[in-house]
This record gives structure tokens, sequence and C-alpha cells, in this order.
């Protein structure tokens, strides 16, 4: 498949270059590609600036954010919580209207430091926002809940025996969305229901971050436990 | 240990139960105690009335929250989040004082019906407000990401090996109640850190509502899996 994964950070690298490795032709989208090509230093995580990790990547393509969304026939916003809506707008809606749109973003408010703050709470989502302002496309909203390298290499954690969740109002969409999570190794996907279950896995965000500072980094992940029988 | 648990409701009688069946010695506190016994009709969750139940448990007190507290060497907190400031202040301060105060409960707002909203976000939570208005108690949140069974039998559900969280500003507090989720039969206990990260484990709620919804039934908990080497 032809996938659009909009963001150049430590999410959307590991995304794109993952669904790459399983087969599909990826464009990463940007707001600028010459900016992001010119960047030469380590972003403030210390990753490494986007043209060198681009160079171990041959086969992906970098795109503006509307080229790589009209080329993609599924769109994945890889993009920071507090940029998504400027990232989509920019991305068009003409360009996502009818197609698959895979929000793994979170609204974390990084403006008054570490930990970021979340700026919605269980009236609202992301995730809902995204899809009001974008009707047409099926937003389904997953992979939120994990570090970037658990997200697409789920078996480097207890043998894969943990839990990605879905949400989305499009049951075609989301089953798209679990045959790709399938692709990345997940063998345990809930499907939460219609896109306000986003509302939920969006709130895991300050668990899972006071958890990264009890644990002493990101690997690890969430593995619903349930009755047998 | 003498232990009062405040609160007649499903998470108030599995507590007190397994307290008194792990060995302690326990009361039962109630708004008014003749009020409590006189209820004849189910709760609106099914629950037998409380009399009934008491009647299986004779070695448990039932006594006001005022008393209860003063009884208590250890107080535990499980009335409904929204019923929590007026039980607490009817346990009394003076009776607080000192005391290791187990904070089970979650801030949900069921009157516009179900699934109740949440009335904390990530600014504020249930826990710190306790803590704020009784500043002599010695906070300690736990056990509120979870089913009442599972709470008090970790056990029931995938042999026990999945995760509890505790969060607290009195590290000696937060021991003593490690010591008592031991005897529970937890095994894996993970400290948070200070009261503010009750923020992540109140906020855990709006997806363990959807996920009761998902799943069926209320017999899951969350496991957190990590790297191991």
């Amino acid at each position: 498949m032809r996938i659009s994964v909009l963001g150049t950070g430590m999410v959307g690298r590991a995304v794109a270059a993952r669904l790459a490795e399983v087969g599909h032709d990826v464009a990463v989208g940007t707001r600028g590609v010459d900016a992001t090509m010119a960047r030469r230093e380590p972003d403030a995580m210390g990753n490494p600036p986007f043209a060198t990790w681009l160079a171990g990547h041959p086969h992906l393509l970098l795109e503006t954010f509307a080229n790589a969304a009209r080329y993609g026939e599924l769109v994945v916003n890889a993009t920071e919580g507090t940029a998504t809506p400027a990232a989509l707008r920019a991305a068009g809606a003409d360009n996502l209207a009818g197609k698959v749109l895979v929000d793994v973003s979170n609204a974390l408010d990084f403006s008054r430091g570490f930990p970021p703050s979340l700026l919605v709470n269980d009236e609202d989502s992301l995730a809902e926002q995204v899809q009001r302002e974008f009707p047409q496309a099926r937003v389904v909203k997953t992979l939120n809940t994990m570090n970037a390298h658990v997200m697409v290499h789920p078996e480097s954690l207890g043998g894969g025996d943990h839990t990605v969740f879905v949400a989305g109002n499009d049951a075609a969409a989301k089953a798209t969305v679990v045959s790709l999570l399938q692709q990345f190794g997940w063998h345990d996907v809930i499907d939460l229901g219609d896109l306000s279950a986003a509302r939920g896995t969006e709130m895991i965000l300050p668990l899972w971050l006071r958890l990264m500072g009890a644990l002493g980094g990101p690997a690890f992940n969430f593995k619903v436990v349930r009755a047998t029988g």
C-alpha cells in the first residue's frame, strides 16, 4: 500500500521505517522539505538530524504534508499533538477525504517543561477534534500508548505479550489498521469502540510518563490481563 | 493492626472483608449506622443490603465515620469520589492526623449516567485534594485502577501476574501500604513517586471503563510489561 507518514520526529521515523520494512511504499510528510533536509543538529531528544537518518533509509520519500497526503492511500498522523491541527490543514482536507487517517499523536503540552501536561480531558480527545475538522477522513486512534520503538517492534518487549488499542467510528478503517498492526507484530489488539474511546487512551499518558520516571526509561507497555474461561 | 474502612459499597466491603481475613481488626465507617443497617433493598448495582452482607462477616464492626476513624491505626477511604470530602470531614481531621490514609477512591461523576465523567485532570487529583485538606494525614493512593474483587484477590486473575500502583509523599506510609498489598497477594507493586502521581492513576479510569465495555466485564487489570535485563 502507498502510505504517508506525517511527522519527522521519533514516532514518524519509527513508523515510516517499519512500514517500508514490511513492504509498503512510504512518503514522509514535513512542513518544509528544504528546511527539514537543511537541519544539521540533533533534535532536543538527541536524535540525529533528519537528513542523516533518511540517508540510511533510501527507499523513503520526503514530501510536503500536502504532497505526502496526496501520495498515501492511507495517512498516519505522527506529528506532535500541538502541531497536529496545522499539519493536517497543510495536508489538506481533499487529500485526506475517504482515506484511513491513523492518529498516533498525543495532546501533550511541553511548553512548561517536563512532564508535559495533557491538553484534553474526558470530555474530548485530540482524535475527535481531528475527526470533527476532517469529517471525510476515517480516523482511527492507535499506538499512542507506548514508546516509538515498542509501537513498531512489540516483540522487543516481553515476547510481544502486551496490548495495543484501536478506536474509531469506521469498522472497515479499523480492520485495515488492525492488519497493519499485525504486520508490525502485534497479537493483542483491543477494539475499544468508537472514536470517543480515544479519550481513554490519550488520558493514559500522565500515568505513562510517571512510569517512565519510576522505571527509568520508556521500554515498557501495558498488557490487559483478562480472566480466562 | 486496627484498620478502619470508610464506605459501605462494593469497594469498602471487599477491602474490609479481606483485611479481616488476613488478620486485622476492622471497623467499617458509614455516615449513619442506623440508616445503613435499616436498608432492606439491594443497591443500584444489585448488591445485597449492608445488614445482610454484615451478617456474613460477624467480626467486622460498623461505626460512624468519626468512630471508625478514631478506632483505626490506619484508615482506608473507600467512599465514592464525590462523597469523599464529606466523609473525611465527618471522620474528622483529628482522627486522621498522623495516620496512614489509604485513598482507593476515584473522582467519577455518575450524575449524567454511564459512563461517568472524570472530575479531575492532570493539574490535580482527588488524592492531592484530600492531602491538602488533611495535611496531617499520610495519604497513599493505591488500588484505584481495578475492580473491587481484583483489588483484594489479585490471584483471581492471570495467576496474580499484574500490577498495582502506589503514590504518596511519605515513604514510611507507602511501605506500610505495600505490606498490606502483599498480604492481599500483590507481587508487582510499582511506586510512582509522590502523591501528584495519583493524577496518572486516576486518569486511567476512562480507559478502564471503555475496557470494561469492550471486554464485557470488570475481570481484568493492567500489567506493566518491562524490558528484561
